[in-house]
Order: structure tokens, then C-alpha cells, then sequence
């Protein structure tokens, strides 16, 4: 096993860097410079050279980047060469959306189980799968090799729902419920804020209604002097 | 108005620092320090400090950051202390999840605007309100002052919905279709992949498996010594 210490934040920006190489290959691009995937990921071009080096990949002088090659090494990077069995708890509309959204089977991510508390749901076909009894999910996360747990319960049932798949052995988490979860050290957590992107925006958009208001004021005391020297 | 050049790095992390800081305060915690701030937004603290001494935040030795008043600069810079108007366009179970999602609201995000096309959708209430006519597209972001628009509709359907955004003035997207869209300059435009989390829980699960290997290979090494060496 290779042992090298990966800063988490390289490995936070490594999926950044995959869906941007999976944009250029869509577009039939087949090398990329640092410069032009910096610019795709959005960051700076000597954070990627440095990010990339950690996977033993640095470019060709005036070629760049090989995209499929370093698509497949940070798919390696990142475990993504192998599929990983996941189950949803909470089968509402978000719930309902994660086990129909296209991007986690593309990715590797294979949802095999749906798990919700409510007689009424249980049965219901969503996709492929059936909703399942959350009661059941001691014996279904091993029978299936559930690897990870996505919570899309409410933000009140989500420790407990979070409690069982660690109790069942499930070792990462993935939370999009709107609260703060407690796990035991031995298990990974990541949290979905879907607002996170929208904050961003936010912020372009309050500087262009700002420099709209500035060029805006400019136009008013352009025609402003025009009407007094006519 | 204030012309300071914060790197689009420093912004895409202002909202993770937000997202801890909100979570600091749900603990009762008033104070925090680089290092605090750091492990929780999983950033190292050198470049929490340079983050945030563009917003002018330095922090008090010994003491730390206020918290309050740090989410209060954040909320500032990022635009957050006035209300944004949103309208989602595609009222699948991803859009039903988006109407409903309070994390929105939280952060200044009102969906003030629900859109589709099928007429069986248009008029069912979701939430507070009723699904439009995307027909009416044009009329009812004028009307509603609408800001941002958030497309949930199915990749295929995507770009059309992005150019009649465009087309009505909306001036920044969110895109939460498994599509690449194409926008003119003048126009902000932002992606969510729902997998980027679960991409890097693979990262730390795969190497959970691997040193659960190792463990279990020295075990058995052990075990294997002990019995030739009795």
C-alpha cells in the first residue's frame, strides 16, 4: 500500500479537478495545460500543478496534461476504479431524487438499498429498487455490502437514522439532512449544504448590481453636465 | 464601494467557514481561533488567516475571532445580508426537494417562483406555493424581481431553461442538471454535483479498507509467528 500523505484539502479538490476533465472530454478536448484546468476548476494554476504532483503527475513541458490519463489517476486517487454500494435513508423528495440522480452510478456510486420508516412507502417501487424497512437495515447493509449511508431524512430523525447505519457497520456518511451530526472517530462524515453554490453566487451577483449602480450614477452625471453645458 | 480583489478561492471557501461558524454557534461557542476555524471548514489555518484578512478580519491574539461577528463580515461580503430572489425551473422530486430545502431560506435564498412545464404540475401547490407556467417566465421575474435562477430540470431540458432565464434578465444560474450549459459573459453560472461529497468519503473509505487489510494481514502474520514459535 502506497503510504503518502495527501493534505485533505487536495483531496477536497480532486473531484473539482475530475468534473472539470470529464467537461473537457466531453467537448473532445484530449490534453490540458495547468493553466486552462486551473481556470476549468477554478483555482489557481500553481495549486493544481501542486495537487496534481501528489498523484505523481506532472504534465509534459508544452503539452500539458493527458486528459483520459489523469482522469484514471484520480479515479485511482480517489477509489473511484471500484464501485461502492450505498443506501439511502429517508425516502422523501430529496430522497427520491438522489435514488434517480444519474451522477453517483456515473461516478461509481451504486445505490443498492432505500430505506424509510413510513408503512406507506415501504414497497414502493422509486427507479430500479424498492423502498425498504429501515427496520430491516442491520441485515440488508451486510447482505448488500452497504459501504455508505446517504442521510436524506428531516434534520429530526437524522442522528438516529445516523446511529443505525454506524451500528450496522457503516463507516462514511454522507448528510444532506440541515443539522450537526455526531459519529464515533472510526467513521467519515461529509455534510451537504445545498446552498453552498448559491452563496457564491450571491456574491457575483451583489458586485455586478453594485458596479450597475456605479456605471448607472456615472450615465446620470454624464447627461446631467450635457443638459447644463448644451 | 469598496474595489478589492478577493481570489475566487477565498469566495468559494467564505461559505465553508460560514457553514462551520453556524455550526460553532449551535454549540454555544463565542470565540474561535485560526486553528479551530481550520479543522472545522477542512482548511489548513495559515490560509484561514489569509481568507479572511480580505474581509479585514485578524482576529485577537490569544482570544481568536468573535464568531458572531465574523459570520456578520462573511454575510457582508458574500452579499447574505440582504434577501435574494430565486425561481426554480423543473418541478421533478429534485425541484420538490429544492422548494422545501430550509437551508435556503436560512441563508438569504427566497424561492419566490416555481416553474414547469407539464401541465399537470402547473397549479399543484408545493410548499407555500403553486407551480407555475414556465410560459410565463418572462413576465413573473420582472414581477417578482427574481435574481437567481436554479435549474432542476432533466439534462435535456436544461439548456433551453438556462436561455429563457437569460433571455428574462436573470443574471446568475445555478445548475443542478447533469448537463454543461453554455451563458454569455455578462452571466454567473455555477454548478452542484451530488457526487463531489460522496467522491471524497470514497477517498477516505478506500483507505479505512486497505488498513483494515494491512491490520488484518499483520494479525495473522502474528498469529501464524506465534503458532511456528510456540
Amino acid at each position: 500500500m502506497r503510504e503518502r500523505a495527501i493534505p485533505e484539502a487536495t483531496v477536497a479538490r480532486l473531484p473539482l479537478y475530475l468534473r472539470a476533465l470529464y467537461d473537457l472530454t466531453e467537448r473532445g478536448q484530449q490534453t490540458v495545460s495547468s493553466e486552462g484546468l486551473a481556470d476549468a476548476a477554478g483555482v489557481n494554476s500553481a495549486k493544481v500543478r501542486k495537487d496534481l504532483s501528489y498523484l505523481g503527475s506532472y504534465g509534459t513541458r508544452g503539452v500539458g496534461y493527458d486528459v483520459e490519463y489523469l482522469i484514471y489517476q484520480i479515479k485511482r486517487e480517489l477509489g473511484l476504479t471500484q464501485d461502492w454500494n450505498c443506501a439511502i435513508v429517508g425516502i422523501g423528495n430529496l430522497g427520491r431524487a438522489l435514488a434517480n440522480y444519474k451522477g453517483f452510478g456515473e461516478r461509481g456510486f451504486r445505490v443498492g438499498a432505500l430505506f424509510d420508516i413510513d408503512p406507506e412507502k415501504i414497497g414502493e417501487r422509486v427507479g430500479e429498487l424498492a423502498v425498504e424497512d429501515f427496520d430491516d437495515l442491520e441485515r440488508i447493509v451486510k447482505e448488500r455490502q452497504v459501504m455508505i449511508g446517504i442521510i436524506a431524512t428531516t434534520a429530526q430523525a437524522a442522528q438516529a437514522a445516523c446511529d443505525r447505519l454506524v451500528a450496522a457497520g457503516v463507516k462514511s456518511i454522507l448528510n444532506f439532512a440541515p443539522t450537526v451530526l455526531q459519529v464515533p472517530d472510526s467513521v467519515s462524515l461529509r455534510k451537504v449544504d445545498l446552498s453552498i453554490e448559491l452563496q457564491i453566487l450571491s456574491f457575483y451577483e451583489q458586485r455586478k448590481v453594485a458596479l450597475d449602480s456605479i456605471r448607472g450614477g456615472k450615465r446620470l452625471t454624464a447627461s446631467a453636465s450635457r443638459s447644463t453645458r448644451p
